[in-house]
């Protein structure tokens, strides 16, 4: 474990460094939260300066501690810090244009868009959240490749919005359970926010709550330098449970009239509150000028960190592990998937079995885990259901991070942010199962998945009025059209267990791409029955049955649909009419084909789309003077079948509609 | 306060007839979850043979306690509590056709299938939360007319999974700081989830958790009457203070072999464990066959909920306040708001204000919070932002419910929940504000709003890139097409302040359907410069401005984004091609118009959509060879008009993207 460093520089003044940047920056952006960067300067510099070991020369150093500005309206201080720190990409003109269109500094943290940021953050409770499953992810990876080469803390700064909203229960709840020793919360306990005094909307005792949740907790002042550091100090020293760091501090703290007060939360100081600011600190360089003497305690900071790169280097390179531990963080080796792939999806053709694609996904990932080096599986509390622990997977828990299979317990969106976390960590693939119709309640995580291109794998099982008896609140009518709307998000339906095996293939080799599968409760037929290499799945949507003889309809149609589709193509061929079957599994990779492939994969014929769900989107293959048999509402409670029926999405309607449209009906 | 009755019946035949109904009908749908009904058949028995007070024989008395399971997969407790209450639509036909179409007895409790549910649960934490509106509703109601008239106890069934969701921790504190005395929540603390043990995944303190939340906790026994009782007097006495009451039960309690464990969750008890249950219970009557003694010890519940509602009718008929309290609960005066508006649309017509279509809703806000007698706003700590406080608005607080506007915090999620439970106890009619980019936070709720069709209203701004620096994070381009995606949802995205008018007044005039509005950051000329006493946005779209001459193209925009179509149909007014422009400010209601109107505002000529958001569900409008103008992935940081600069929606753009169409580009 990284020790505390003695101090030697002024901390005061390069504390001062970050709130003169934070308030001019806000100031030239005339947009932005200066209270948060001027309140926590001092936590900040304290972690920076005697902890925190990072090397801004290699920001992907696996060992490094991480850094999550929970509270992400505070971006200046982040900003700020990697900007003294003498990160490449964060000069002084990057500060000067702070939420300016085309520079690295937007008005909330962007992971990608500056090394040093290690997850985007913003929407509330993220932060944290995402942290847990940082810290999640060093204790796996640290048990399975020893202190020498895995051995990091995670710190997250967090404000009263991070702490109020729900996530933060769950994701606490879960970090306590697991006891992620490792993990340090600081609470930025300033009592303010947007709308005033937090008393005006909550009694919450944080202490007690975070002591409920099995986790170490200490109450300091947030502008004594010694009390901080010795909280931190305390707080490494409890391995067994995650910490939280209480520090009252003062809002803007360092404007002399301003602070303390719901005003210096998100809106610049003023040109006499800076002047007056600068005054109290005894600063007097100029806007985005750093002192020498301050630029240089920081830059020991970033020097401290190159040597214990270094140092971690050389262990690397003496270590048996080296090579595994590579392999770990290294994309996944896809050829080798494929050939599995191939061999099992040559199975499936041949033995044609009838399964739930949530039984298929099974399946599918007793492959993918067999070959990938590093799976971690999950489910919020629907294990069974969502068919998620593949054979020989091992629960992790707090005495034993070694086993590969988390139960999130019923807390979707710790599990989705926990899953970001995991993958903006490295060193696993991971997935995690909950119902469909319950992605609403981990949606602004997976916006973030998508947002920042981590290619977890969401496995969102029940997924239509398929799921029968347990009616509407848990029948995703809208979800997929939903999902379907987020950018960069592969929402997959596949059809049987072929596709089923071909989603997984997609969702393993991902690179900056999350994928979402919708998977049925119900039992399916194998359709793709004849074995062919390429993943069919990855065009989004082909012609899975041409029609015989001229093409005269094409029924689209995806997920347990297909099936319905397949047979009212059959009561057609029986009325001598041809008609064409396409499925469609994924919308967004047939979106990317070339616009030839879609043109004929959609034909010129009259169109029915098919989709147990709400037509909202389905534009991508419809006309509008196409039909589609689906929902126009929400669903009902009753046996599968039933439902089906009394919605009118069965093959005898299907094959009614498609007469209609060729004016034969 | 109504008082505990005392007890002469058989409680433990009462409570076996809970079990035996529950594990019966479950075994006939072959689906469904014995466990938890059987568990807390005890509590519930207690609950209401001691202290509920009800009155199956007017199921809307306004002030009858509220019984929300918010275990929704328990839904056969209230059910079965129900049936042997009397309520008249639910007799044994209804057990005995437990989860099958056409019946009441959904999956999970529907609102709205059956008398005496008074909220839809399933999805877990959302009647927990539901509930804390509830309660405040109650207190808010008493602080307007009194004890004698408001005087009732909101009662909670949770589970395990409930206090795991996060939308527990923010309505958790929510109530606690409002210091809702008359919410009692029982924890079901049966030590069981789906995928086995809660010690699988969780080691919270909830006793410590609910206490640093304000509220007052006591741990029982949950199968020793007298303790439940007890607990549930004590709960009563504690009137500054929500109550929790961790019950420890055993699942499945009564089924000799599976109690206690996870296999009696949420699976059928099978046959044989039926017979052996039946046999411990000493329960000798057929499936669906209530004993006379069992069924009299029930209805006398009923029998003293009669009573006790003929004597608040006896008190109402005494009361100077009758009059105004029916006017609460009653529709809101459509044609007294329609005049208030009507002047106030003419004003602005003449005034021709630019203002941000948020700003736009605070003034419409003062003509509906002036004309409507019982409003209450509020917002998740966004109140300046959003705009929901209008003069002479004053906060509710614990000590002063008289207040009409709720600083809900950071807490999306629990805000709309407590607008569901706020418009489910009757008499406001209630809004909430945050930004649009966080309706994902509450979507769940959001989705029990529509699946219900509770008139509650979203008040969303903030609504595009438009809002500038703050980023992606905040910049909801997908969010408006998931919303309009979800059933029963009128979405909403005016263009001006004529326009947010109207959409108030759609919002406030709805009896079963709720309102979310999109509203814009950014200042919006008035476009509706001409009065029109008609509410055009009722119409979902129609033609702001037709072309001079000959129609040749039809811009179709929402929002922010019509002021950019009038400015391009002049660009191409100017080069003598004529542009209609169509303002669509609610995809639904335009759904909803007669077939011939909505060609008539599509029109026949090429057309382009303009929206700076993504196209996924735009086919309303477009067909597919139609053009777009908007947005196909995540936003920027940078100021609002630079954004539009780069992405491309601009008048300039839309003129080019239109003649393309014509083949004059």
């Amino acid at each position: 474990m990284n020790q505390q460093i003695p101090v030697t520089s002024d901390e005061a003044r390069m504390a001062s460094a970050i709130r003169v940047l934070s308030m001019d920056a806000v100031q030239a952006a005339n947009s932005g939260h200066p209270g948060a960067p001027m309140g926590l300067a001092d936590v900040a510099t304290v972690l920076f300066n005697r902890f925190m070991r990072i090397d801004p020369a290699d920001h992907q150093w696996p060992d490094r501690d991480r850094f999550v500005m929970s509270a992400g309206h505070g971006s200046m201080l982040v900003y700020a810090i990697n900007h003294l720190l003498g990160y490449d990409d964060m000069d002084a003109d990057q500060i000067r244009n702070f939420r300016q269109m085309g520079y690295r500094t937007a008005g909330h943290p962007e992971y990608g868009h500056a090394k040093g940021i290690e997850t985007t953050t913003g929407p509330l409770g993220q932060g944290i959240s995402t942290a847990v499953g940082m810290a999640l992810a060093e204790r796996m990876h640290n048990a399975r490749f020893g202190d020498g080469l895995v051995d990091h803390f995670t710190y997250v700064l967090a404000g009263d919005g991070c702490l109020m909203e729900g996530i933060s229960h769950e994701a606490i709840d879960l970090a306590g359970h697991l006891g992620l020793g490792r993990l340090v919360v600081f609470w930025d306990d300033n009592r303010i926010t947007i709308d005033g005094g937090t008393d005006l909307s909550t009694s919450m005792n944080q202490a007690m709550r975070f002591e409920a949740a099995g986790w170490h907790v200490q109450s300091i002042d947030g502008h004594d330098n010694q009390a901080i550091a010795a909280a931190i100090e305390a707080a490494r020293a409890e391995t067994g449970k995650p910490s939280m760091i209480a520090c009252r501090t003062v809002i803007g703290k360092g404007a002399p009239n301003k602070a303390g007060s719901h005003k210096v939360h998100g809106a610049p100081l003023g040109d006499e509150e800076i002047a007056a600011t600068r005054d109290a600190l005894g600063w007097t360089a100029p806007p985005f000028e750093v002192p020498d003497d301050v630029r240089a305690a920081w830059q020991a900071v970033a020097r401290r960190g190159a040597e214990a790169r270094a140092e971690w280097r050389a262990r690397k390179a003496d270590s048996p592990e080296s090579g595994a531990f590579d392999a770990s963080l290294a994309p996944v080796d896809a050829d080798r998937l494929a050939k599995a792939i191939d061999t099992y999806k040559a199975g499936l053709s041949a033995d044609k079995p009838k399964v739930a694609t949530r039984k298929a996904s099974e399946m599918a990932l007793e492959v993918i885990n067999s070959t990938l080096p590093n799976s971690i599986g999950g489910s919020a509390d629907l294990t069974g259901s969502n068919n998620t622990m593949t054979s020989g997977m091992r629960p992790v828990t707090r005495s034993d991070y070694s086993g590969d299979y988390i139960h999130y317990g019923i807390r979707e969106h710790a599990m989705a942010a926990a899953m970001n976390g995991i993958a903006l960590h490295g060193g696993f693939f991971t997935y995690g199962g909950s119902f469909l119709a319950f992605a609403d309640y981990c949606r602004p995580a997976i916006r973030l998945s998508a947002l920042m291109g981590l290619p977890v794998a969401y496995v969102m099982t029940h997924d239509s009025i398929g799921l029968g008896e347990d009616g509407p609140t848990h029948q995703p009518v809208e979800t997929i059209s939903g999902l379907r709307a987020i950018p960069n998000l592969t929402v997959i339906r596949p059809a049987d267990a072929v596709e089923t095996a071909e989603a997984w293939q997609i969702a393993a080799t991902a690179t900056a791409t999350p994928t979402l599968m919708c998977l049925s409760r119900q039992g399916l037929p194998t359709l793709r029955t004849e074995h062919e290499g390429e993943n069919l799945v990855a065009r989004g949507a082909y012609v899975l049955r041409e029609a015989e003889g001229t093409r005269q309809v094409t029924l689209i149609a995806t997920g347990s649909e297909v099936e319905i589709a397949m047979n009212a193509a059959d009561l057609l061929a029986a009325e001598g009419i041809g008609a064409a079957v396409v499925s469609a599994p994924s919308f967004k990779l047939f979106r990317e084909q070339p616009s030839e492939y879609r043109q004929q994969v959609r034909g010129t014929v009259p169109r029915v789309g098919i989709e147990a769900a709400v037509r909202h989107g389905w534009e991508v293959f419809l006309e509008r003077s196409d039909a589609f048999v689906g929902m126009t509402g929400f669903g009902a409670s009753g046996p599968a079948p039933e439902l089906y029926e009394h919605f009118g999405i069965t093959a005898a309607n299907v094959a009614a509609v498609a007469k209609r449209k060729l004016g034969l009906g």
